[in-house]
């Protein structure tokens, strides 16, 4: 097969990654027989430097034309101080809003030899297997209005989290659709006792579930879900939830696999292309070192070839090599122990292809 | 000293845990030469049985009157299914909105003895004080617009999120005065990548810290908040953030102590009385079995005597004594390991008493 990729190195580390990810996809192509163009475009601190904007018309356009977009990270403590709509992670959102990508998929699971560098105890996370789908297009993120105004003489701010029927049955229904094949338990999170957005996403989330008698569904408050996922992750299969309460779990969650660096994650729509992107960010600290753990962007691009080109076979390959990878001892320096012989960026690129 | 307090059992464990932090007081007032005068009143799903209403006026009025408030805890299935203003929870919401208490105190210190019923390991949790100060009668919880609508041809609910500077200023303001009295450190927490309100939130956790040179300021964004209260609980000291970030935060802090049922909660105002009340719910699934940990409300009784009645040397004993049950390895169920004996609520206040 063919396929337009869409390439956004983006800012700090994400150049880097993002080098190893193509490398890998490269390899991939050649094994089965595929051809991936890849198309560089702009988005984030290097777009607002070279284009005076952190989202390009042009990005947004090749975005849309493509099979799928690669991300890298973006931000940095050099746009930190901009106005919010010159801020690099307003580039990042309008892109997910452009590209309309309600469902972002956050797959939490450890590998076996690297839970020795969880502070979590190893009984707790060996064989934690969850995905967080975090709806990503609505809510406190993009409420009207969101604007600082007078309120009793002084100055006040407000955002505003709203939801529609629709799009809340949407990302349920995309939970249910995943539990299916997983091991069909949904949770759905909310603050239902204190939100009225909670109370309908509550309502729908059910109603939903009548449509997939085979999936049990329960639902949890988001401040006793944050309690769960530290006493007892291995109680979750699909965790589904609204924009903000997902992105504060999801990064929760990250720290039951012991490394942010190693997390992928996939952001979808209904059809149009996927935007596939670490959860890690931008690390502007080891920028350049070609220090950074490339493995989390690797596996981004598993989703890719999975959601996205439907090449099954080939993401499963592709995992199993990265699976394969941290069995035989490789690591790079976030996820490595102080005797573990440390691999650059470009070293733990070539074990995967290697073992591909 | 002669001190009114009001007492609201509520539902579910509420009333055994709150019967316990009695007896100590009254032993804490014998010890010491003070009286303490307890009027009991109604609130949450008890208030809804009897008075159809969660939060009866007189309630309201008897906790003005008075010098201090002791709350176990409210809700329950029972009660789950109600409108939205005829819940348990909206008692509680509407009682910390009419007393103004909008300072949240949670303080998370894991005693050594325990640690090892945490998920986390050892040695991250050991040794671990930090305090959250949750802003709790603004915000998400609080805002208006909060309802239904129609929104594009269909059903849509909206909530809002909406800070004044002066509600920002006090809140922030607190957290430094107690920074001031332990290690010196404030983290403010917000999302301002993202929020208005989280902008205006740092704007003024920013100006505030300048009355406070000696004091350390650092900002975090939630979503890191949420991921290195797991990875390095030790950094935090003080930690300051809005009531819905606050809410997740400080259950997710509750696991680094290995068990919800020993942390303490208190809620102030500027004068006026506070309300103290564990950090547990009702946990109506236990209710009436005498199997409650009644450490959390007895801790919030110490709380109650150091913030509302100065008594800080009474509180200090209490604390003391409450450190010395656990080293002496008595346990309730909740904190129990398989081969410990296990205590009821009643035995357990029994101990703190001898050991007072
Ligand atoms: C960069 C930021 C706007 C973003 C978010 O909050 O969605 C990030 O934290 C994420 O989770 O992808
Ligand atoms: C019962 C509920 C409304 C309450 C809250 O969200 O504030 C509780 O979770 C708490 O933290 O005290």
């Amino acid at each position: 097969m063919n396929k337009r990729i869409t390439v956004l190195p983006g800012d700090g580390i994400g150049p880097e990654v993002v080098e190893g990810a193509i490398k890998v996809l490269d390899e991939v192509a050649a094994l089965y027989g595929h051809k991936f163009d890849y198309n560089y475009e702009k988005i984030g601190g290097v777009a607002i430097d070279q284009e005076n904007t952190p989202l390009p018309e042009q990005t947004v356009n090749a975005c849309k034309e493509s099979d799928g977009v690669l991300l890298g990270a973006v931000g940095g403590p050099k746009w930190d101080t901009l106005p919010g709509d010159m801020r690099p992670e307003t580039g990042l959102l309008g892109l997910r809003k452009a590209l309309n990508l309600f469902a972002n998929l956050r797959p939490v699971t450890g590998h076996e030899s690297l839970t020795d560098s969880s502070t979590l105890r190893k009984e707790v996370v060996d064989g934690v297997d969850l995905m967080i789908v975090r709806e990503l297009t609505g809510g406190l993120y993009f409420g009207d209005p969101k604007e600082r105004r007078q309120e009793d003489g002084e100055e006040a701010a407000v955002d505003t989290l709203s939801y529609k029927r629709s799009e809340i049955e949407r990302i349920v229904r995309r939970a249910f659709d995943l539990a299916k094949v997983r091991r069909k338990k949904v949770t759905s999170v909310d603050k239902a006792n204190v939100l009225e957005t909670s109370r309908l996403w509550r309502e729908v989330a059910e109603e939903v579930s009548k449509d997939y008698p085979e999936i049990e569904i329960e639902h949890m408050l988001v401040d006793n879900a944050a309690m769960q996922l530290i006493r007892d992750p291995k109680q979750f299969d699909v965790v589904v939830t609204e924009n903000m309460f997902g992105d504060i779990l999801s990064d929760e969650a990250s720290m039951l696999t012991g490394s942010l660096g190693m997390l992928p994650s996939a952001s979808i729509g209904s059809g149009g292309p996927g935007l596939y992107e670490p959860v890690h960010g931008s690390a502007p600290d080891i920028a350049g070192e070609k220090k950074a753990n490339p493995l989390a962007t690797i596996a981004s691009t598993a989703m890719m070839l999975k959601y996205s080109f439907n090449m099954v076979e080939e993401a499963e390959a592709l995992d199993a090599a990265l699976a394969e990878v941290l069995t035989q001892g490789h690591r790079t320096g976030d996820i490595a122990k102080p005797e573990d012989k440390v691999l650059n960026t470009e070293e733990m690129t070539e074990k995967v292809i290697d073992l591909l």
